[in-house]
């Protein structure tokens, strides 16, 4: 047992999906320990709470501020991830680990699942009397968590999605026909949605946006198309992975399950070639292309969104900033935008209970009356989070 | 009939596949011609020979010159495409067209199709004896037109390609399995290959790499897999969509055919799903994941490489002067690398016949022997076409 001290070492990791900017996240918070006098060591555990159960980490004191800052602008997790939702036994071996190296934060950046395993080490540890303070530190593309106005990496991957809408419908412009983009965002729409932030001129698409909280049914969906196609000429859809048919059953099912519960949807063009097949039956059109966004989304680098860059690393900071205060033993960041015309956020302390697991989807009114449009309620909210876009010329 | 008069008019249009800088030749030429006393109005054709045989035009002397700074910089095709190879009645009709609108000089932006129509136009106009000069401007993201040390449209599509393999290369490293990704580039692997350029450590994907120009045997490239796999944990790959089998089969045959006899491999991601299940079935690994890049390598915007846009205004300006220079009454301007230590290219004029229909693919010197990566003579003849790639932060 190390000998007691003021200083308290920490342990960092990232589990889940890698976005754009998890590693400003995590570098925010290694930076902001590193200038704090209450923090020791800072181990980076590898690969989340397995790096931390085969004592696997790598020294964040040591590195570089100028490596830190080029890790900042990489996309992916630079720790490695891990899908894994710990047991009990999982928990007292970590405690043991922790115990070992005089480990009294626990800092873990994440998604939903990543707070739900937060809340399950902090549940642990209060349950065995083992003192360590437990944060979240938020971050999904999928936009997802409760009690966050929005979280750091959907911005970027909303401007990705933005960028490629804006490019594929110029391309359907010059050829023609019908164009369908399968768009990531899991059981939430603020993803797919976000197709629409680069819409300038009245007939730009996507003429026709498709979201898991409105049942997608496949006749409506041939009607749609053939009601932009008779008007246009042409059918730009956007369509997220995670639509369901009106049991709520999803219309791809991959029969993949992680240990979250969660089914694979991405890394698979079944979707998009479902949809393409059924238009062109349904419908005599020449020219039906499907795309799947995948992995790019959360992985493209160089054009990651400049306020989400900033906010995800300010989350890091702020999560170290609450821990070494004192004030609040666990708990998980939220971003809270403040009211007021000019945008701005702030971080708020909320109980890691009421953001694990569970998730959130779209408002009733960012969505149009159809189901098959965004409102311009949603294109307010999300602009300022993906950045000014890119002028698109057209001479037709 | 116009009265004659020492000014000839001008039509250009754009055909084939977008590009990310296609705008460039386009407004290259038309910011020639504008400069030039040689050239009266200048008639952008709407939808390549379509817009000429509807008489759909732009009227491109009188698009503000800020607004074509715009378009330049904008992907896609600003006049429409279209995939058309004109019959010898479609000709007729065309020099119908152009002989009342007093039009002298016939510029044509595409591939290696559309240098076939160019040259089809050309051939049947001097049957006929009419005279237009007949000018054939490059255009491929697959950078397989003959004559050519490279084509405008390929270096951007190849940053595009190079910066997603750079991020998914360290989201496969965060999470693991195998990551199969498939590429454009049809029956030549260029495209493919430059999912090399952006390695930098040993152990950066993509690990494998499959161009159409070597045969695709299933057992191969899950033994391939499967050594990977044993060495690093991980596995990314990189698959041409028009890899082939030892008869010269496609592994995808979409069974879909346009006018020029080519077959559809874009638009589905059945090639990548087929190749994930493949390695499913055959080797026990967990995670097996599949992207197709689709469209986006050749329409996604900002990312577009600097030399590549510069000499795709380039060619388009060395058309325009090449025509009204009255030393060529046809050609194709084809880019050449000159010789020396520093990369520069110039233009010079080939005949339509060397570069119309057919295409060239990667030479044997850019392949490894086992058939499965490139070359470091691939990597120093791309590397300037793509330009500078971010540096990536690593932790582990």
């Amino acid at each position: 047992m190390p000998a007691k001290s003021e200083k308290r070492n920490m342990v960092i990791a990232q589990s889940g999906g890698p976005s754009m900017v998890i590693n400003q996240s995590l570098v925010g918070a290694v930076m902001a320990a590193r200038r704090n006098g209450g923090i020791g060591r800072i181990y980076g555990a590898v690969h989340g709470i397995d790096g931390i159960l085969s004592e696997n980490f790598v020294d964040l004191r040591k590195v570089p501020a100028k490596k830190l800052e080029v890790v900042a602008g990489t996309p992916s997790s630079a720790l490695g991830s891990v899908r894994r939702k710990p047991t009990e036994e999982d928990c007292l071996k970590i405690f043991e680990v922790l115990r070992k190296l005089g480990i009294g934060y626990f800092f873990y950046i994440g998604g939903n699942d990543s707070a739900e395993t937060v809340h399950i080490v902090n549940t642990v540890a209060r349950r065995n009397r083992f003192d360590v303070k437990c944060f979240h530190i938020p971050k999904t593309i999928d936009n997802d968590l409760r009690q966050n106005d929005h979280t750091p990496g959907f911005g970027s991957a909303a401007r990705f999605v933005a960028l490629a809408f804006m490019g594929d419908n110029l391309d359907n412009l010059a050829l023609g026909g019908v164009k369908i983009n399968i768009v990531m965002g899991r059981n939430a729409g603020f993803l797919t949605a976000a197709s629409a932030l680069g819409r300038r001129h009245q007939d730009d698409g996507p003429h026709l946006v498709y979201l898991p909280e409105r049942p997608f049914g496949m006749e409506q969906f041939a009607e749609d198309v053939k009601g932009v196609m008779d008007r246009l000429g042409r059918c730009v859809v956007a369509v997220s992975e995670g639509i369901c048919d009106k049991t709520g059953a999803p219309i791809l099912n991959s029969g993949e399950v992680d240990s979250h519960g969660n089914l694979q949807l991405s890394g698979t063009g079944a979707l998009g070639d479902l949809l393409a097949k059924e238009i062109k039956a349904r419908l005599a059109i020449r020219r039906v292309r499907a795309d799947t966004f995948g992995y790019l989304q959360r992985s493209f680098p160089t054009i990651a969104s400049t306020s989400d860059s900033m906010e995800a690393f300010g989350a890091g900071m702020a999560a170290v900033m609450n821990a070494v205060s004192g004030k609040v033993d666990s708990a998980s960041v939220a971003l809270v935008r403040r009211p007021g015309r000019k945008y701005a956020v702030e971080y708020k302390c909320v109980s890691l209970r009421s953001v694990a697991g569970n998730t959130r989807s779209m408002p009733a009114s960012f969505i149009n009356r159809a189901g098959n449009d965004v409102t311009r309620a949603f294109i307010e909210y999300a602009m300022p989070l993906v950045g000014d876009l890119p002028e698109m010329g057209r001479l037709i």
